[in-house]
């Protein structure tokens, strides 16, 4: 699996990606209409790298970093990752956060924070606990899931 | 003291107020250097609505009020006040804080969020802490004081 900078090219197998993940509306604070320009515009902003994770000529996953914070608060770095549904269960995350955790470091950021893990994404919860990362912070009620209703978003940070 | 939705003809006075704050880098995560444009475009953008405190024609302080998140994260908002150097100790944080949490009750807001209180700036923490908001995540030397060195940032938060 390669890990590499995404390009303008890339926009397409990214949509496929992030699209269904954004209209599911379960695990990202994010609109769930939003159109692909706008999806696109944010995954891969002027503010952030964007990375993809490629096997025989397929996007199987794609994730950015970016400061979390500006100014006193930028040596904090954030991320997003997500995979395509075709290949879950294949590692894909992993491989991108430990890719994530070795840039950031390289990049110069002492801590990464995770600003919103939506609680019932269990999946994610266990994978960054057992990646190193902590609950530093519990959001009571703070995302309503499609059909769990409202649910605790969590803050998870650890140091680099 | 009147408090207002602002307008471009308030872009002066707000000015007066953010940008000494922002200069002095030691209470909010925005860039020291950040340009007046900048800067205004921040703390008036379309994604929220700005507020003055208003006495004898004078801006005393600004406040702005937005969605701390898009989607499922939408139903909580997150505020930022700053008040004119000239004016501290008067209860214009404080006036700005209780009409900031009755228009947010109003908006449709079930919960305000403060996501990076630096935590030296104990005059604030003190002040969120007596009107109600509980401390729900602490992120370790996440703020690098341009005196103080890196110091904790906090979360806070509290129902409507």
């Amino acid at each position: 699996m390669l890990i590499r900078l995404a390009t303008k090219r890339d926009s397409d197998p990214i949509w496929t990606i992030i699209g269904p993940t954004i209209r599911a509306g379960e695990t990202y604070a994010l609109d769930r209409d939003l159109s692909r320009a706008d999806a696109l515009a944010y995954w891969m902003g002027d503010d952030r790298e964007t990375f993809v994770a490629e096997e025989d000529g397929l996007i199987l996953g794609t994730y950015y970093i970016r400061a979390n914070q500006a100014g006193g608060g930028r040596h904090v770095c954030n991320c997003g990752y997500m995979t395509h549904a075709a290949a879950s269960g294949k590692g894909v995350a992993r491989r991108m956060h430990e890719h994530s955790l070795a840039h950031a470091g390289a990049s110069g950021f002492r801590a990464m924070q995770f600003n919103f893990v939506i609680s019932s994404n269990e999946r994610a919860v266990c994978l960054w606990k057992r990646l190193g990362f902590q609950v530093v912070g519990t959001l009571p009620e703070a995302f309503l899931h499609p059909s769990k209703g409202y649910v605790d978003a969590l803050v998870m940070f650890r140091s680099l």
